[in-house]
């Protein structure tokens, strides 16, 4: 049997069910990108039709050009009616994927009580849809939802499905443990008996973390034949959330020896699950497997002094094998090639065993530990970098600025800020009124800037984000506030950290400003503010 | 073989070297109690000597009276010495427990890097401590550190390891995954071959969660035999956690048949994991297993219209057993019948054919518009269908209230409020800083209710999440807040919604403290502010 495994991503649709999960069309298609460099063969990016964002995901994900499959996830066609006037697999047609995911009752109780219909018509509404699609040329994935439940329930009905779903072309027969309570030997053993009922098949796996079992399950799967895998990024998805394929890949690769992702690609893991736990702003568990800020951090004494004499002692892989660092109380050497690498792409003199270098990197690693994080602001590091090198002069002299936000009973809230700053020598003192804090702050920022650097008038904030840092405390916490800037060319994003939300946004909102006018702020260029035709310089 | 497990609770130790976990010697005591009302058998308090908190614990924990046998933890007599001389043997007899748990190592690799000594001087030292203690009269658990890498690297140390403890007296020999790195078919394996190797001896697991399998793995070494299980309450401990007793304990009852605490004491493993979560001052994932606020909420349409019908079709367990319970998730998708289930969740009258009734889904639908999202605001949710049910009181009336956030060039910022109320027929006039401006908007609120609600000094925030709604404009969006606020016996989620981040603060803010404050402003009770004994209603 091979020892290749499909990964089958489902952050973008199952993943979305969890608790507190919501993404915008743009978060999905930064998470699609993101997915896509990790290597996962599969991206099942949401439910053509059922809302606009999927729609407009659906049509944007065309033009990233992408490896991975895009792949839209829908139902069977209802029940006595013909698959080609249904909308809901027209809308997956429509949608301009190459493989489609439907799912189908595999229960019997489930076509009973929920489908409210015969055992055979919901074989005829499994056999019809996927052949419908298998006519106008998709790959289908046959999702064959409670399909463990099914079986303990009703074995020869449950079998009987997937037969029909083969018969009827289906490229993937994926059992799905939909209500998460079967336990890693039943799966086991149901697998194995799959495997050899339906010989030619090539099955998946699909389950659910309500037992604390969803990883366990899907490797007793793999074991037992199955070739895809199916999971979310951190394990995201409804009740005790989806297969997390951020421990399911790892185990997988460096532990029984299947090819994934590629040991290469792997070294992205932790990287790709902090990006989606911040694009859907979720905090991350520090005790996550794998990838979590404490799956390799060691505090007992003991241990400690065991760790450095060597690292197998306490730890059951290296942590760089999946992107991850080892943190001890004495210092921390990781991540640092990270820097070097970014500093190169940069076109920097960015040399690991240098003094300078040795210094920014402290400088990074101090900051980390106030809580920025560099992984999703790029800008900010890239300013660091440039700035550490002697690169940049100063946009402005900040002298101070007041934001002020009133509310009487009866009327409409009002806020406005007060700024002053010394730019290029001149002494600028502006007011502004703003939707809220940040927008009046925004605004007045502008206002004492756009006669000297007019370029500002092309930008605008479109996103913004605050995370609460320590969440013990939470009105007295640290915050961290990411900033995301675009104009017409390209979009980038900037950090602030405080206690005070208002002076993280005003850190990240000055490091945006600066990144939009980095064309007139290196040194290289002219020491008097530059025209605005000068503009964005291009990363 | 016997279908009942000991359950061995390590959270007072092990526990403890989760980061962010430490807990006194007043909040050990009280998780002791708790543990122990709970059911299990074992409750391993710390390790005496090693700090003051846990000399103060092992001398007030035999006051409690507790049916649990309280267990020290030490490590095996130091090479080269004699056990009776031994500092740690010594204080564990000091500290007047009926078992010990001795750890010792059974990894060669460990026995040579670690102990820095030969592998017959290790079983020395394992054999002479264990029957040092075993003469003064206790129970000996004994644990064997990396006892899976031990037998991968030399099965016949390994094994020579457990028997020569058992020779010694060992009471109970239990493996542990230490560095969590074993998968669950290699636990079975191993303790598979241990339980005929020694057929005499009583085995118990311990496991970590590095690869997000350390349930599975206890399930599989007590399907091999294993018949104790060390773990704690919510997975806490070192990396990536310790086993999971919350997860396992209802597997091992529910699904496999064993009886660890009882069907009866099972109703409190909820309360119990939410209680050790306060007192430990660590937020617990929505998305826990079993009892994790989210591990039976509902969110997809067809899903609750299903669940509504007969809960087997997405529950795997009735949540009741393990006293927590099913939460339908209102949002735009799921629509009336969700509301609905709420309202009679609350023991509110409510009709889905009243005009009344309509009247508020029309209205909840209205603010969802807005951005209002009630799936993870069950407070806000709440007051509304009781004001629309006319059975609330206002707690105050709103005049004013300002926000004023200043930063100068060289200092630091500062934040303050002003809040301008009528409470109970008296003008309050309040100033507050605060570390930012939701905070001092929170403390100038306090400040202005606590004379009035003395109650509101018991409850605290402890989440704070902001969400831009329209990402196209950022900074002039509309932003959802939400805010988790908890006491020590429950949580509770509020939300506000507007364009300006401080007025939705201030709403969310002023939810949570009319919740906080139900039981004095439901209509049913006095017209006057209530005594501060009346607190909290339950829910």
């Amino acid at each position: 049997m091979s020892k290749s495994i499909s990964i089958f991503d489902t952050t973008l649709r199952d993943g979305t069910q969890g608790e507190g999960v919501s993404l915008s069309a743009d978060d999905k298609l930064k998470i699609a990108k993101k997915l896509d460099e990790l290597g996962v063969q599969y991206i099942e990016g949401g439910i053509p039709g059922s809302n606009s964002k999927d729609i407009e995901f659906f049509k944007r994900v065309q033009q990233l050009g992408l490896s991975a499959k895009i792949t839209a996830f829908g139902s069977t066609r209802r029940k006595d009616s013909k698959a080609e006037q249904d909308g809901n697999l027209k809308r997956i047609l429509e949608s301009g994927v190459q493989a489609a995911t439907l799912v189908g009752k595999s229960w019997d109780f489930h076509v009973h009580t929920a489908l409210q219909t015969t055992l055979d018509e919901n074989l005829a509404m499994i056999y019809d849809s996927i052949a419908f699609l298998k006519q106008q040329g998709l790959e289908v994935i046959f999702d064959a939802e409670h399909f463990f439940d099914g079986y303990k329930n009703n074995a020869d009905y449950a079998v009987s499905v997937l037969k029909k779903a083969k018969e009827a072309g289906a490229d993937w027969l994926v059992m799905c443990d939909t209500n998460g309570g079967t336990l890693p030997h039943e799966i086991h053993g149901i697998v194995t008996s799959l495997t050899s009922l339906i010989p030619q098949a090539q099955f998946g796996i699909h389950t659910h973390n309500d037992c604390e079992l969803a990883v366990a399950n899907t490797l007793s799967a793999v074991e037992a034949g199955a070739r895809q895998v199916q999971g979310t990024i951190n394990g995201y998805g409804e009740r005790c959330g989806n297969a997390n394929l951020c421990s399911i890949i790892p185990n997988l690769e460096l532990k029984l020896g299947y090819e994934c992702i590629g040991e290469d690609r792997l070294k992205q893991l932790t990287n790709t699950a902090r990006f989606v736990s911040e694009i859907a702003n979720v905090n991350m568990p520090v005790n996550q497997p794998y990838v979590g800020n404490a799956a390799f951090a060691h505090k007992g004494g003991i241990h400690v002094s065991a760790i450095l004499r060597d690292s197998r002692t306490y730890e059951h892989i290296v942590p760089e094998l999946v992107g991850n660092k080892q943190r001890v109380l004495v210092s921390e050497l990781a991540g640092q090639s990270n820097i070097v690498s970014k500093a190169q792409d940069m076109g920097l003199d960015f040399d690991s065993t240098s003094e300078h270098s040795r210094k920014v990197i402290e400088k990074i690693k101090d900051l980390e530990h106030q809580g920025y994080q560099f992984e999703a602001a790029d800008a900010s590091l890239e300013l660091l970098l440039r700035e550490a090198g002697g690169e940049m002069k100063e946009l402005f002299t900040f002298e101070s600025f007041k934001m002020l936000v009133e509310k009487t009973a009866g009327r409409a809230v009002v806020s406005e800020a007060f700024v002053k700053l010394n730019v290029a020598g001149n002494n600028v003192y502006t007011a502004a009124e703003g939707n809220g804090p940040v927008n009046a702050l925004d605004n007045a920022l502008r206002k004492a800037l756009v006669q000297y650097f007019p370029a500002i008038k092309e930008m605008h904030l479109s996103d913004y984000k605050v995370r609460v840092l320590d969440e013990k405390d939470a009105t007295a916490a640290k915050v961290r506030v990411l900033i995301e800037s675009r104009n017409i060319n390209q979009s980038w994003n900037t950090v602030g950290v405080s206690e005070n939300v208002i002076e993280a946004s005003w850190e990240a909102l000055v490091d945006s400003m600066r990144y939009a006018l980095l064309g007139q702020i290196l040194q290289a260029s002219e020491p008097e503010a530059a025209s605005p035709s000068q503009g964005l310089v291009n990363h």
